[in-house]
């Protein structure tokens, strides 16, 4: 028997049959929140992660809607030369980005919810110990990104595809892209399956980066008009799934995961393995581990994790 | 006679008196947005700042309006678990904050204004011959951090010393730290004079770099309780002045210039050595540049920054 249940987003219009359980995070700078909870018509967790949108410049040209009687402005103090007001635009013109996934993980809400982070300093020894064994036992799975290589999902989507084997990726918006020029942000996935992260990458792939540098740039020029200069190009270590991908953002767009412990940029990468091969499986990555995730519990093990005492973290 | 001029915020109740003129800037991780222009019933410049606002976790509780049909979803599309929407809750809900500043004087105006950055892919050769010249003719002031490193001012916050004159530095609270453990922000100022930036770095300077490392590790979890797993410790490129520092920030704090285009993390710095003693003369460094900046066009000139056309940014 075919034991798959009809899809929550068959038809989902609002939010009257969601019951709220938790709050995972709410984000008062980005302006998000997360909301873990069921549908009462199923026992499985969801998430809803709710974002306001950014502005669109575009939406302030000419006649825009802002600036009519539709929109109103309520004073709440004012002094001198500053005024202090609520303002209420046009319905259309305020919506909220939701993401709904379900039914979620225990990993989904894991990573939504907000733990204190800790940097830890990955040697290759300690990759081969401890990250490459727990990425094996725990990968997410991969079905959604074999589904868009394969055209079965999201086909309408493609930017841009370069379909060889070797060299070749699908260049598709990011699930968090509101659209929007000025927050930018696409994905580069690779054709070729087994390449998990930069820990895998070697002269061999030089061809492969390249191509996502020149093409993935080419794409996004002649479509959305930003140039080289305009774009942040990069790879997460860790990334959250492991399918070999580049983050393509608006380079003027606070995009998440840009810090320096989580973001290695394309052209770096590529000058790296030009001067050592073998870098990426020679050097030491930082990355960052969150509280509560397993792999935090395997390093402490280790022993290069510390939290309590005063030594260093370095072996 | 009073030259004042009742002020605006008397009566406005919508926009439809302001004329746009300039977009000032447009941060789409706030959410946030400056407009530039005029009333109708004056000359003088008015500064409109929008921001969305944050999420109230109140406002979920019990029978939130968020969960009814007042509030609706629209679905963008769906893959898998994953639900895309566009949310439109009740009005009332989604307020929107706004500061309205008129008459704006141009300190202000210069204050909102938010410059466009670029991108460089910063090869050794474009290192000699564009940005070193450029250094050289620029360089701010060094005479402040003399002063740190003679004792001849700031004495008194000296957090660590080591005074090695070769592998010996200070570490010293930076000025933008409000002293809180949650947004810990300290800098580690060498005592050797010359050492302008990574560039500078061979494998002649790995004990300097060690030291760094360790003994300002130690140094701050000593004092204020913070072990290496726990803090961002890197180097700038560009960076701000040209005498080698590093920085040390709580882990958890999103301290400005952290993200990976601007940010280096001494152990990879150190390691990048380890491997190749010349790594820092050899590599493509990218970094930023802002609108506006000298060094933007003698970029240009180079032909390595493009902004119009769609072409590669890589020479």
């Amino acid at each position: 028997e075919d034991n798959k249940q009809i899809s929550i987003h068959e038809s989902l219009n609002n939010l009257t049959e969601f019951k709220l359980e938790k709050i995972l995070y709410n984000n008062t700078n980005r302006k998000s929140i997360c909301l873990q909870g069921v549908f009462h018509n199923s026992k499985e967790p969801a998430l809803v992660l709710l974002e306001k949108t950014g502005f669109t410049e575009t939406n302030f040209n000419g006649d825009s809607e802002f600036f009519t009687e539709k929109s109103s402005l309520k004073q709440i103090f004012h002094n001198d030369i500053y005024g202090n007001y609520e303002f209420l635009p046009k319905l259309e013109l305020n919506s909220i980005g939701a993401t709904i996934i379900h039914p979620a993980t225990e990993k989904h809400i894991k990573k939504y919810s907000i733990q204190n982070v800790y940097l830890v300093d990955e040697t290759p020894a300690l990759y081969e110990e401890v990250t490459l064994p727990h990425i094996t036992e725990e990968q997410f799975d991969l079905q959604w990104v074999y589904n868009i290589l394969d055209h079965k999902s999201e086909a309408d989507r493609i930017v841009f595809e370069d379909p060889d084997d070797t060299d070749g990726f699908i260049l598709i918006p990011d699930l968090k892209w509101d659209g929007k020029l000025e927050s930018l942000y696409l994905l580069g996935l690779v054709r070729v399956h087994g390449l998990k992260s930069l820990r895998d990458l070697t002269a061999a792939h030089l061809p492969l980066l390249r191509n996502l540098k020149e093409s993935g740039t080419k794409a996004i020029c002649e479509k959305y008009g930003l140039t080289a200069a305009q774009l942040r190009i990069y790879l997460h270590y860790q990334p959250s799934f492991y399918h070999l991908h580049v983050h393509f953002t608006n380079l003027n767009h606070d995009a998440p995961g840009t810090k320096t412990e989580k973001s290695h940029l394309l052209s770096n990468v590529i000058s790296n393995i030009e001067l050592v091969p073998d870098y990426y499986q020679r050097a030491t990555l930082p990355f960052i581990v969150r509280e509560g995730e397993n792999l935090v519990a395997k390093f402490e093990k280790k022993g290069v994790l510390t939290r309590g005492a005063c030594r260093s973290s370095s072996p």
